[in-house]
C-alpha cells in the first residue's frame, strides 16, 4: 500500500493535501527510494572501509610503516614516501572528499521526495562510478581520462542533487 | 497547519501528549528548521566540492601532479610539495575535519526539536563562517586571526549542539 | 507507550500490519535505539573536534606551523615533518576514515529497526573503542596490538551493520 502513494504524490509533492503523509514516510523502509539509498550507501561504506585494509596490505607488502610501534619487521625504519602506499592513501582521501559529502547530500535529497526512477538510478550510477574510480586509481592504474570520468560522474550527480535541494529550500535561507 | 505545531510544542517538547506527533514530523519538509538545515548543508556540500575543483585548478596552473598518469604536460615529473597546491589541500582537509562531523551533529540536533530561531541562525552563521574560512585560507590568504575566528565559530556551534543533544539523551548512555 | 511497540514489532518487522507505524517512529526521540545512537554519535563528534584542538596544542608546543600567516613566534619557518604533530594528524585522519562512514552506517542501521539490545551495545562498544584508539595513538603511544584491536573493533561493527542493512535492502539493488 505504500509504494503507489509515492508515485501518486510525486508530480504534485508541493500540494498541501497528502504531502504531509508522504513526507513523514520518506525516511522509512516503506519508501523504495530510501531503501535504494540505503543499499548503495552501504556498498560505498564497505568500499571505503576496504581502502583501509588495502592500505594495510600495501604497508605489509612493502614494509612501510608510519609509526615506531608499527615496525613489525626487523631492521626497518618509519617511512612516509613509498609510492605504492601513498597512491592508495590518495585514493582513500579522494573517497573521503567526495563520498562523505555525497552521503549527506543524497540523504537530504531523499527528503525532498524525488522522482523514484531518477533518484534510484543516480544512486546506482554514483556508487558504480566510485567503485570504478577505486579500481583505476588504487588497484590497477590505467591512463587518464578514466579516473577523471569516474570522479566527475559522482561530482556532477552530487551537484545535481544540491541544485534540487537548494531550489526546494531556497525560501528558508 | 504544520508550522504552528512546532512553535506550540517547543517549550514543552518533553511532554508526552503531542510530542509524538511533533517528533514524527521533524525530518520532513514541513519542519522549517529542517528545511533551513537542508539549504545550508547543501551550500556547504557545494563549497566542499568546489575545493576539489580549486585543487585541480591549482594543479594545472602550477603543473603539479601527484600521479604518473596525470602528467598532462611534457617534461614534468610527479611533485608533492608545491605550496600553492598544498595550501588548498590543507584547507580542504580542514573542511573535512570540521564540516563533515558538523553535518551529522546538526542533523541529530534537528531531531531534538530545538528552538527554530536559535537553530536556523546557528546554521546560517556556521555556514557563512566556513565560507569565510575558505576565502581567507585558500583563495586569498590574509593575516591571522581571521582564519582562527572563522574556524572557531563553527567549532563552538558544533560543541553547543553536542552539549544540547548529549543533555537530552544522557539517560540512554 | 512507544517502547513496547518496538519490542513487539522487532521479530516480524517485515509484516505489513504495524510496521508502517513502527518505521515512522524510528528517527525520533521516542525510539530508545535512536537516542542511544544520538548520545554516542555526539560523544564521537566531540572527540573528533578535540583532535583539532590537540593538533593546535602540539603545534604551539613544538612551534610547528604549516602556513606563513601562522608563524606566531619569531625566527621560525613553516615546517611539515614534526613527528609529534604528524602523529596527531595521522590519528585524526584515521578518525575521519573510520568514524565518519560509521556515522552514516549506524544511522541507516537504526532505520532497519534493529534489536535494541544489540544495537545499543554496538554503539557503546564502537564509541569506546575509538576513544581507546585515540588514547593509545595520539595521547600516549603504547605498543601494538592495542591500536590494531581498537581500530578493528569499530571496523567489524561497521561491517556487521553494513551486512544487516545490505541484506534487508538487497531487492532494491
Amino acid at each position: 500500500m505504500s509504494s503507489p502513494t509515492y508515485n501518486n504524490n510525486n508530480n504534485n509533492s508541493n500540494s498541501n493535501n497528502g504531502s504531509q503523509l508522504a513526507n513523514m514516510e520518506l525516511l522509512t523502509l516503506d519508501n523504495p527510494v530510501f531503501c535504494c539509498y540505503l543499499f548503495w550507501a552501504t556498498v560505498l561504506v564497505a568500499k571505503m572501509l576496504l581502502m583501509s585494509l588495502l592500505t594495510a596490505l600495501q604497508r605489509f607488502r612493502y614494509k612501510v610503516f608510519p609509526n615506531e610501534e608499527d615496525l613489525f619487521f626487523k631492521n626497518i625504519e618509519v617511512q612516509f614516501d613509498d609510492p605504492h602506499v601513498e597512491r592508495v592513501r590518495r585514493a582513500h582521501r579522494n573517497d573521503m572528499e567526495n563520498i562523505l559529502p555525497y552521503f549527506i547530500m543524497a540523504l537530504i535529497y531523499v527528503c525532498t521526495n524525488p522522482n523514484p526512477l531518477v533518484a534510484c538510478n543516480l544512486f546506482r550510477v554514483a556508487a558504480i562510478a566510485r567503485i570504478v574510480h577505486t579500481l583505476v586509481y588504487a588497484v590497477y592504474p590505467v591512463p587518464q581520462p578514466s579516473r577523471i570520468l569516474a570522479f566527475a560522474t559522482m561530482m556532477l550527480i552530487t551537484f545535481y542533487m544540491a541544485a534540487v535541494v537548494a531550489l526546494r529550500t531556497l525560501r528558508f535561507i
